[in-house]
């Protein structure tokens, strides 16, 4: 995608759009390879159109490209120079960057205003005041910088290629690729991800005003340890609200943790009360971890609002089940009991022993059945295909009439299914588990009743490995992935909370 | 180990070490084989020595056993009987049981008074009547059973067979097994462990009884739905808890989840804030989740408990180190800042750049370093031998002095060390993990002060599998491993609490 096909006139645009590309600290030593990793691999092998550029004073050859000595004698234009030389040649660098034509240099550089050194800030300040003079915008320093998977740009080999709609900014390039590696295992891609570090030029309130303009942007997640200009971002905030779901997690909501974003980030982590209060007045919502920001965006994207509080939880394993009921209703919703005629109808099909014909249900009994048809038809071999193409409808004397039976009963608003896997004593079998987690979900695509699931208790590699099969199934049927009980109540709460203030927002992500 | 090896003399006591075991309702159908996988396959693959018996009326031979078509038929003395009957036949089986002189009958049978039906409470009535006059004792039904390792008895093939010092009883199968693996990861193990479902006549007050005795057992862990003699169950807990450490996860505490009891174990939940107010008079330790569980048996068991609340937190990547102070200080933890003398000697030994050299640290460049030189000495393949037989003492330069130094640190109380794997924007590299992530442990094992570790950030196979190598490690240091900060922390401080009140209890179990 070129700058003009993006479709964003937003002035920061470029940044995100860059023609050409150098890496300035490009390293021939084996044991700082990963610059290169970060800087050049990613744009030789996702699809990046432009030029890429290698320099370092030695020369020489680096993934079969020729190695400048001086970005200067770079004989073309360089739009976009990350610097991976030490703090103190950066200013300097700056005049280089000056004579190719530069629009932003990005520092993945460290060692400025964050440790703390009287020396170090004044760096940073002499190299913001030159860039200012050239009109270079700097990102960083001491940042990842920009994952933009539509333009091929990316700072690691295995962030997805594939374009989403969640934008995110974040001042730790650390939470950037947790954040976004944990995401797309639950089907969460990204429009554009931008890790900014000590944000002395190109800072938070720029990114959420540039989001908020974004057309590929649905929902903007931000991970920040402080702000500069407190009325901007307040401003950039509304603007933002106004427009699109926005999640922030604030790192340094304690004092350990404020005095911590200074030595991270050279950050003004500010007074908790004043964000809370900001946070709440504006609209955004706020989380306190990074798993709770992922959840969060799980939620938004891939769940359609419960309409009221009552949940119908139904999975495998007593104890899971207890847990479920009791993490729920602790997160302020409520499982009403099953009513009679419910009970009555769903006895039909499965055995009361092992079951629990509550609410929550334990269906293992049920799930065991549809598992042994899977097999009868299929074999161990052949099962997961044969689940990924069943049908579960009402009538089948199975799972289909058991999810439609409870997604006829009118004292509930969505249905929490859940998967626990390191809680069954047997050998944990690849194809079991899909065909053991899978019918329910399967058929929970025909309910009219939004649904959450969760694929949770796994201790150990016998277990994770074929769960990731499991997650996958549940994504696949466009559901909301949760890891924990825990994690999807509070996620689901913050849905609610937020589409009872904003349903036009949330309208229209699922429009 | 026999009966009489066991040095209990507990009355329960010969319910864990029966010299005969038989399976009534072995399975000759490959869809209901799981049976025999729960119930034979462990006790001929785990070590038990007594004689293991299959019963089915079809006859036939399972797993090189020869199967009785009755267990009447059975030439000998069957101590322990297992029932994998549907409930209907189990009050007949008591007349068999008693003509092969059984002491107790274990019920995986499921389908009694928990699914609500009454016609299913007057068979689990009539059952513990009949068993009351035969003088056998019930355990369950609806029940896992047992585990003993040190008499080779298993309902799981890979529960270990090494034993251990927690002694565990769980109203739910499927949290025992889940239970059971997560603290096997993390280098907990058990004495015993019982499944003991829906507790009709060997109940909670029974189990605690006799683990309060068992010289095997010095930390008591529960899963507990309900009682029925709520003044036995004080005495016993006030019993067991003068001993050892008790600590009790209580399933149903909410509205949803007290209703859920009554359908997976057909228990009384209880008034929560009763219970509350038992537990914390007793001063057994209260927990909220398995996972919270798992934590406090880590904790108790593998941290030496800190006499203040103040904290250093090391560890790699910026995102992560906030999230440790920011979870730290809201769990009541202080985290000092960092004095200019300590901050100065630390300076000698890593760049500025890129490490947080406050409290938190951030220390991946020494990291980094130390990474190098073990590459630098065996190579990529030999690293990781290399690390565990490395030394990192005052004097060496790098990570022996940088932790000597905090060490000597007056004002902390405990070390949290962390290792963030998804967080790093590299591919994943089994032998970069290892070594990158071990160096501080290692070092650590030096140290005066508490040490608690933490493996984090982990989403996908990539990073799981070569986390497992870490985990192991911290394990094989001493050191508690914990899964999240938040986990960490909760489990501190909850043994920071149960110090205060019981210092004698914490250092029995150090001693």
């Amino acid at each position: 995608m070129s700058l003009s096909e993006s479709g964003n006139h937003h002035p920061l645009n470029g940044i995100f759009y860059p023609r050409s590309i150098a890496l300035v600290g490009a390293s021939t030593n084996p044991l700082s390879w990963f610059i290169n990793e970060f800087y050049i691999e990613p744009l030789l092998k996702l699809g990046f159109k432009g030029k890429v550029y290698a320099v370092n004073p030695k020369g020489g050859e680096i993934l079969g490209l020729p190695v400048y000595r001086r970005l200067a004698d770079i004989p073309d234009t360089v739009e976009h120079v990350v610097s991976c030389v030490p703090a103190s040649q950066t200013v300097g660098l700056l005049d280089e960057c000056r004579q190719v034509g530069t629009k932003v240099l990005q520092l993945y550089t460290a060692g400025f205003a964050e440790t703390g050194e009287e020396d170090d800030g004044a760096v940073q300040a002499a190299l913001i005041e030159k860039a200012r003079c050239y009109n270079i915008r700097i990102l960083g320093p001491n940042c990842m910088g920009i994952y933009n998977p539509s333009a091929g740009i990316s700072f690691c080999l295995n962030y997805p290629q594939q374009s989403g709609s969640v934008g995110l900014l974040s001042q730790s390039g650390s939470n950037t690729t947790y954040i976004i590696r944990a995401a797309v295992v639950r089907g969460v891609y990204f429009s554009k991800a931008v890790s900014h570090g000590n944000a002395c030029d190109i800072n938070e309130c720029d990114l959420i005003d540039y989001l908020a303009d974004d057309p590929e942007t649905r929902i903007i997640a931000a991970y920040i340890e402080g702000t500069s200009d407190g009325k901007r971002f307040r401003k950039v905030l509304e603007k933002a609200v106004a427009r699109k779901p926005v999640v922030i997690y604030k790192g340094g909501y304690t004092e350990g943790g404020k005095r911590a974003a200074s030595s991270h980030t050279a950050s003004l982590a500010g007074n908790d009360s004043a964000w809370d209060g900001l946070l709440k007045q504006v609209g955004a919502i706020r989380v306190h971890s990074v798993d709770e920001l992922t959840d969060m965006l799980v939620a938004l994207l891939h769940m359609r609002p419960p309409l009221g509080p009552r949940a119908c939880v139904m999975g495998n394993g007593g104890g899971a089940s207890m847990l479920a009921a009791d993490e729920l209703e602790r997160a302020g919703f409520k499982l009403p009991p099953i009513p009679p005629d419910i009970r009555a109808k769903l006895k039909q099909w499965i055995p009361l022993a092992g079951s629990m014909i509550g609410n929550p249900l334990d269906a293992s009994p049920l799930m065991g059945i549809e598992q042994g048809k899977l097999m009868a038809e299929a074999g161990t071999s052949g099962c997961e295909d044969a689940l990924r193409n069943a049908r579960y409808l009402p009538g089948d004397g199975g799972m289909g009439d058991w999810m439609a039976t409870l997604d006829a009963w009118p004292d509930i608003d969505f249905f929490l299914l859940h998967y626990s896997i390191d809680s069954l004593p047997g050998t944990i079998r690849d194809w079991a588990i899909t065909t053991g987690g899978g019918p329910m979900v399967v058929a929970a695509q025909e309910c009219r009743l939004p649904v959450a699931t969760v694929v949770h208790f796994i201790t150990n590699e016998d277990a994770w490995i074929p769960s990731r099969k499991l997650q996958q199934l549940y994504s696949d049927c466009g559901f909301p992935l949760f890891l924990s009980i825990r994690g999807a109540a509070k996620a689901i709460r913050r849905l609610r909370e937020f589409y009872q203030k904003r349903p036009d927002l949330i309208e229209a992500l699922h429009r």
